[in-house]
């Protein structure tokens, strides 16, 4: 049986039997949809990423891009799949009816994007990268450069690109070094990127790249850096195009992520690359990082689709290959059995499901809050969902990564030495899921973002409103019946964070940054470990609604309590000395010298 | 500046002040020794790691052996090592004056190994695997046999390999299915054995297999089983070598380790392959368990040198990158600092170091033992001694090779984006480390190992003298002026480890294997946190000696202080929630069904 990419039942039940992401249909904005159309778009989306995407990752995979003469080639399977993918609407599937989308919420197209990752990150990769350009052209680009470039972005015919990185600059984006010189309507830049992600390929006839640089004469650091769509291809007076200066010195050899180039891109080497400013000169930054959140649940959704199909691949294996006996049989002429039934496989198994589903569930909520942010009924309730998204970003990000990247691992232990060759497609999703913890802001950066901004933003805000969420939840949990020592819990490690976040914010306020972030690390890793245990007593909550309503597969919800208790009950209480490392100031790494190392 | 692979100082620091390894020259067997032949031998071993066998690895891995013509080719780069490798006397180093060896002790034969582990894991396998099998033939070889044998392996014109693993039998041996017919002094071998490292190449004469098969008749089960040795070239009556029927029908494409070659091995497919009997019939388990403590400490040395390669790469690019300021530095005309300026960036490094130093002083400390057990002055002392490194083996083997994975993959995540790519090494090491939570027995089977059968052994021998073993660093940490909160830190994990071991083996006597079994895999990683928190602790009452003495370079010792206290405070507290998982009999992944997954 091939793949299944997803559980398919698990994702209508995190969808409506938890999310109720059907009443999304009941705001204005998404008023010509219903639950039909949502599900006949995932139903779309995972059939395509079956039947055409995931018997390609293989080969893309063996076979990376290649520079040549310049230009990089791609896999020639993506030349076929590439239209098709364009064709079903993937690029624009969130954007509204009058860029040209089809005005899906946010989490719909997230649900249908996960199994088009899962199918193959490359390959879903180009387009995923295409509508996050396309989306910040749409948001600030002026009408003309919207009336030229938005529909063939759309549509497929131009690829777009995020250009951020340079070599002197990775994480550090206030040392962007790419210079732009005003020459009347445009700009002419000159610079070099790097790691850029489809910066060059042969499927479309364009690509437009999202270039930060700096404006001759302005300030340095971050307050100078503007935003550029900077294209391949430049118009011509005739309404054809021709070069435009962007040339590509060298590829990165990835270990994952094989299907999809990572370039080196030099601007403007002739003098003659030109570029058009995006919103305010300035504040390149502050725009980019209006995207930031849809790109970083991006990530978050790969590291879930990547950490999905390895588990459903290690389960199959699994249940089908049989080694040794159970414990207390000591008849060496009875069958072997398969390795499911042992105990220590079913542990790791039962890790990986609490891994993804628990993923699953986030990255789907801060999708869920990103469409009411911007569409719910009342500005109270767009503020709420705003500061719960910002709140929820750096978690959605960072935790698929990095649990993902253990539940990739146990997918290939559970393989043994199979795991280890590349017979098997385990050890490949092991490598594409390392990619989810450094780019668009390493999980270091996650933990800084989450304790020294969200969690501190507007006087606790955002914190407060989390602890309401998970109040709710445990109402909601006790109401149907869930196990009330999950609820306790649950409750006491929110209090726990609470109080937690308390005493930083003080220390921050009497250390500064240093003493506030000393375990930014450690405290992103609890407060993750705490969001994934609230996503997972929500799933018992809804578990045990469906049981009671005689609704759903008894095998899915007695699956889901299980998962839930063991989250609940194995994984919470180890948040316990974490929060106490954060608490007594544990400082060793923060005083531990360059020579001592 | 090139990788040293190993930290000599450490090395020295932990061999000499906190092992006192000098003093094994003053065991008889050890008579011919002392700390400068113990020196001089590393220091050989050491520049050859260096000079010869660092400059291969990545040649190495990047061009994996091919099988041609029945034939595995490996890299031609090996042709020229190998000999010089073996020359060094490599193979035989710790085996005795009259089987051909150097009489050194394990300890220090294992000391020199990491670095050859670490230069190259691949080149040294060879090597390795080598010694492995000639000390099973030394031991249960006719005199006949290891006259014939013996010498050509240990001179490495002959290599050695185990082959036990069939496609049917990976851990569970008692399933073997080659069979071995009598036929006057040898037995006529036949069945198919998958992934013996080694297998083939085209480096020796000639290649001695360890087989494990059923002799005809035999019972089912694991008694049933017995040890031949099976050559790939057999001697003619006029001393010269024919084919021994040995096909190579494939290759395992491995996703590491990819200098030495996994094949498959068909024995006797034209019913010619001889065999001959190691031992004694149907204690073939026996006797190659007998080497078990040898082959997993060794592969407890993989795991730490591969961790130590990358931790020092990692290290030395942490300390050449500019990226990014100070929190405290808003000045975006400050110049970028090395990112080993940054906390969190310290805090990877840290964690390297406290895994691979850890696991450092595990190894050793455990072939410590081997050579105490064989050659220790009492019967008592030997029996301590062993008693000791049974237990201590399976957490030699699987804690370098999980928490080892953990920290390659921060070698990588320091790297960032350039980590991500093959042109750094990091990520090589990541991919070889996965091997070892793999091969010779699974951390699953490793946990299984401690929990059922070590600490249960002689009515928990073993674990009182642990507990003697852990009070005895504690008292030289208190003389020594070590912080006393890490003292009473370990005593109190100690204690937990024993309470929770009684309270484990009356749930095995009432409710069976799978009762005891239960959280076998949290015990292993709550145990190993214990045991590297003494190996830690005796690191720091030894670097308190030290600064006493006015012993050692500062730097080294107080690094080794900030990593103990940072195993102490930070590492081993978490420990409690697995104890109380483990006692509280959480069993989420023991009830749940496979339907439910």
């Amino acid at each position: 049986m091939a793949n299944a990419l997803l559980d398919d039942r698990g994702l209508a039940f995190v969808l409506h039997d938890v999310l109720d992401a059907g009443s999304l249909a009941r705001l204005p904005h998404f008023a010509d949809h219903g639950r039909e159309t949502f599900d006949a778009w995932i139903d779309l989306c995972r059939r395509f990423a079956r039947d055409v995407l995931y018997p390609s990752y293989r080969p893309l995979d063996a076979e990376p891009p290649v520079l040549r003469d310049g230009a990089v080639r791609v896999h020639p399977a993506l030349r076929e799949i590439w239209p098709r993918l364009c064709g079903l609407g993937v690029i624009a599937a969130a954007r509204p009816f009058e860029a040209g989308g089809q005005q899906l919420p946010a989490t719909i197209a997230l649900a249908a994007n996960l199994y088009l990752m899962a199918g193959n990150l490359s390959a879903y990769g180009f387009a995923g990268l295409t509508s996050g350009a396309a989306h910040l052209l749409e948001a600030f680009g002026s009408a003309s450069l919207r009336q030229r470039w938005l529909a063939p972005m759309h549509e497929g015919r131009s690829a777009g690109t995020m250009a951020l990185t340079e070599p002197q600059a990775g994480s550090s984006l206030a040392d962007v070094r790419t210079r732009a010189t005003p020459a009347g309507d445009h700009f002419l830049l000159s610079g070099s990127k790097i790691f850029i992600s489809g910066g060059d390929q042969d499927l479309t006839e364009n690509v437009v790249h999202m270039v930060l640089a700096r404006v001759d004469g302005a300030p340095p650091g971050t307050k100078g850096v503007s935003l550029f769509l900077v294209p391949k291809l430049r118009p011509t007076a005739d309404g054809g195009l021709e070069p435009n200066d962007v040339r590509v010195p060298g590829l990165i050899h990835k270990i994952g992520w094989r299907g999809i180039p990572s370039v080196i891109l030099a601007l403007g080497e002739a003098g003659d690359c030109h570029g058009w400013l995006l919103g305010e000169p300035g504040r390149g930054l502050p725009h980019m990082f209006q995207m930031m959140n849809e790109a970083r649940i991006m990530v978050g959704g790969n590291g879930v689709a990547t950490a999905s199909v390895a588990y459903l691949e290690s389960l199959a294996y699994a249940r089908e290959r049989p080694q040794g006996r159970p414990l207390a049989d000591r008849d060496p002429l009875s069958p072997q059995v398969p390795i499911v039934e042992h105990a220590d496989v079913r542990r790791m198994l039962l890790r990986q499901k609490a891994i993804v589903e628990g993923g699953l569930a986030l990255v789907l909520h801060a999708a869920l809050q990103s469409d009411l942010a911007a569409h719910a009924a009342t500005p109270e309730a767009r503020r709420r969902a705003r500061l719960l998204l910002d709140l929820l970003t750096p978690v959605a990000k960072s935790f698929p990564a990095e649990k993902g990247f253990e539940s990739n691992a146990l997918a290939v232990q559970i393989h043994g030495g199979y795991g280890y060759s590349s017979e098997y497609l385990v050890e490949a999703w092991l490598r594409d899921q390392k990619l989810n913890s450094i780019h668009e802001g390493t999980s270091g950066i996650q933990g800084m973002d989450l304790l020294g901004r969200k969690v501190m933003a507007e006087g606790g805000a955002a914190l407060a409103i989390l602890g309401e969420e998970i109040e709710a939840a445990c109402a909601r949990a006790d109401r149907a019946g869930v196990d009330p020592s999950w609820t306790a819990g649950l409750r006491r490690a929110a209090a726990d964070v609470g109080a937690l976040t308390v005493e930083l914010a003080g220390r921050g306020l009497a250390g500064g940054p240093e003493a506030l972030l000393l375990h930014s690390s450690d405290y992103l890793d609890l407060f993750s470990t705490v969001v994934v245990a609230w996503m997972w007593l929500l799933q018992a909550a809804a578990a045990r609604e469906c049981l009671a309503a005689g609704r759903g597969g008894p095998d899915l919800l007695e699956g889901k309590l299980c998962a839930a208790g063991y989250w609940l009950r194995f994984e919470l209480p180890r948040i316990g000395p974490l929060v106490a490392a954060c608490r007594d100031g544990e400082d060793s790494h923060a005083r531990v010298r360059p020579e001592w190392l």
